[in-house]
């Protein structure tokens, strides 16, 4: 929408640029800011500019810190090195710290896409080969969305490391735990037969 | 989610108390911001700054404005002083002034809701009593939302100026312009019943 006040015009359309942020959304989060007092629209700039300027990204797995080199799971010396997870995105991370998986990551930052211009490049795959040849890790698990880009970069990094000696996996897709049978995709469903497991007594 | 790092922690618990964000939507939002450039950040934060700065509320109607005192549209002399739209939030006026609407407006900034403890003197309904006082106005159109509130609130203006000489009226409800009758539901329909119109050759 065009009202006749400029400052109000660029601060809807700045925030309709965000990330899941509809054009609603965006009226109701400029509202929002306009009707909060002073205080605490001093309080969300410092949040922004604090994060933005103390958050960097670990010079070995690419995930968030706010350390200047490594991050807290790089430079754990109590953490599993003999696993290193694949994930897509940095908060990616910290969903699996959850799981009570104990062992390193690799962030890629995005998904081979040849449709969006996302090359092998564009993503962290160079830098994980690397950390591969000189790192002591027995297995790669590779933890990224089933989905047509998750699948080519797995292909691509499974490939890309065929020569080296580190067994490469891939996380299991089946039924979530909890969910009722039918309201799970036929995928799903299909990777839960493929993946299925011996029952032991 | 908790991470490890307390600069993002407060980034995503503060944009997701934003209107409108749930808890993924923070999280991508959060991520946006620390993966684009400096420049994008500093441009975000001077936005915001702006408009907070900026805008105020105009002393007689209540829109947003970034002038000293009054809104564009109360210092216009061409507009239609006979008519005084009453509309819940600044930014309606923005959506009836594509309406192609001429005349003035008065914003109540919410609706009675005892229920969230909002009464008579949260709303600016006394402000606008005092402007009807002083005012040539011969109609006050009530165009607010069909609701609990919105109906309660309509009938404490009306009964508030009920010994003033000022014509009270509300918008018509009805099937909205291009809108397919069995997508319309029955308390629309039932409006719209009782708004018919008489059909003129």
């Amino acid at each position: 929408m065009n009202t006749n006040i400029k400052s109000l015009n660029k601060l809807v359309n700045v925030l309709s640029k965000l990330p899941g942020l509809g054009y609603k959304s965006s009226i109701r989060v400029a509202q929002h800011i306009i009707e909060k007092d002073n205080i605490y629209t001093n309080e969300l700039l410092e949040i922004i500019r604090e994060a933005k300027n103390k958050i960097s990204k670990c010079k070995i797995c690419y995930s968030y810190t706010d350390n200047t080199h490594l991050c807290d799971i790089c430079d754990d010396v109590y953490r599993d090195k003999n696993t290193i997870c694949v994930v897509e995105k940095p908060f990616d991370v910290f969903i699996f710290e959850k799981s009570g998986y104990h062992g390193l990551y690799h962030v890629l930052g995005g998904l081979l896409s040849p449709i969006d211009g996302v090359g092998e490049e564009d993503i962290n795959v160079n830098a994980l080969i690397n950390r591969i040849k000189n790192s002591e890790a027995k297995e790669l698990i590779i933890a990224l969305s089933q989905s047509v880009e998750g699948d080519a970069t797995t292909q691509l990094i499974a490939y890309e490391l065929r020569n080296y000696n580190i067994k490469i996996t891939k996380i299991a897709r089946g039924i979530p735990v909890g969910a009722s049978l039918d309201l799970v995709d036929e995928t799903t469903l299909n990777s839960a037969f493929i993946g299925r497991l011996n029952v032991n007594l």
